[in-house]
């Protein structure tokens, strides 16, 4: 295969805010994107993720109201600097895009022994974020843009959904085509964080060695 | 570009254990592979994971005893039909593979307000997992294989690697050249467990109401 248009996918790629045209989502490309998602590695091949589609305006207006309220509480702890900085991001698409994924986390799935996860409990919850980034990919390889919201609280989440108390909602994804794919991250953009180098996070065989030059 | 060549990448990429050859992964391809990870998408762009590459076989050694410890330890909980099909798979590849990749989580990049952070304390660690997936899609895409090993404590790889006590170890990944990749995951290859359909894990609008086939 083609290892550039690879990484081209995984470069391109951003985490969608204000792109959205709302347009239909074809139901080929959803059930690709989904299969990509499903087809993810997981601890002990326990699959413990779903994905709940929500199209309903009343259920997203709900949601993006529960967003606005968090994102209130968020910028008044920031200094006067920052305030200003956040006051021009975006932090959802919710009603922009086309639908919703909201992906959770099913630690019963495969249970009791699952196979990996007897010394590292989270191993379950790592493997749901490893189908996002599937689902993420996909949708970028597909000419569509995901936007991951996370101002919201779990529980607010789970009563909108009827998500079961063992079942914890680890993301809403919002889904859809894009008028473009910004070429730097809306943050970057913004002058609220620069991008890391590669270089300062990468260690040789100890942590804190930096690799040689 | 080619959108088949990607989701060729996503349903070639295995749990790699057996099929590691030790061969040298070139420096061209690792970095690109880490530049890919380092490309992920992350709350707040925080970028808040770091890589350890370990190639040293007296760290791979001390990694490699104390995975076959906790294989003993989850071994001996399971019954004598799952014990007798657990016998057969093998768990980890650390000293047949070229080198280790140790992911790791650091709460601290970008704090105190790390944006989207606030509401879900568990938003960092997401980030890392997916860095971990571009990490792994990259090396199948380069013709690699990965496979993460999670029988381990955490306490254990942060004395072993110098881990300061604020950074989370997340996984340690072995990467290298492969003789061939599985078509069929290994725990289903040996009856473990097989995988889900995904009709059994998509649901609409509401969570428990399934899609219309």
């Amino acid at each position: 295969m083609d290892v550039s248009g690879f990484y081209d996918v995984v470069h391109r790629r951003r985490d969608v805010r204000g792109e959205f045209t709302g347009g239909v989502v074809p139901t080929d490309a959803l059930r690709r994107i989904l299969g990509a998602a499903n087809a993810a590695p997981s601890v002990g091949l326990s699959q413990p993720w779903d994905f709940v589609l929500i199209r309903d305006v009343g259920t997203r207006t709900a949601f993006r109201d529960h967003v606005q309220a968090e994102r209130e509480i968020f910028a008044g702890r920031l200094d006067a600097e920052r305030a200003r900085i956040f006051a021009r991001i975006k932090v959802e698409g919710v009603l922009e895009s086309s639908l919703g994924v909201v992906v959770t986390y099913d630690p019963r799935r495969g249970a009791p022994a699952v196979l990996g996860r007897h010394a590292i409990a989270d191993a379950g919850l790592y493997s749901v974020c490893l189908a996002i980034e599937n689902l993420w990919l996909a949708a970028t390889a597909e000419g569509l843009g995901v936007g991951w919201v996370s101002f919201y609280r779990e529980e607010f989440l789970r009563k909108l959904l009827d998500i079961p108390h063992q079942v914890r909602p680890v993301a809403w994804l919002c889904l859809g085509p894009v008028g473009t794919l910004q070429a730097t991250p809306d943050l970057e953009r913004h002058g609220w964080r620069h991008r890391t180098p590669l270089a300062q996070v990468v260690h040789e065989e100890r942590f804190g060695r930096s690799a040689p030059r």
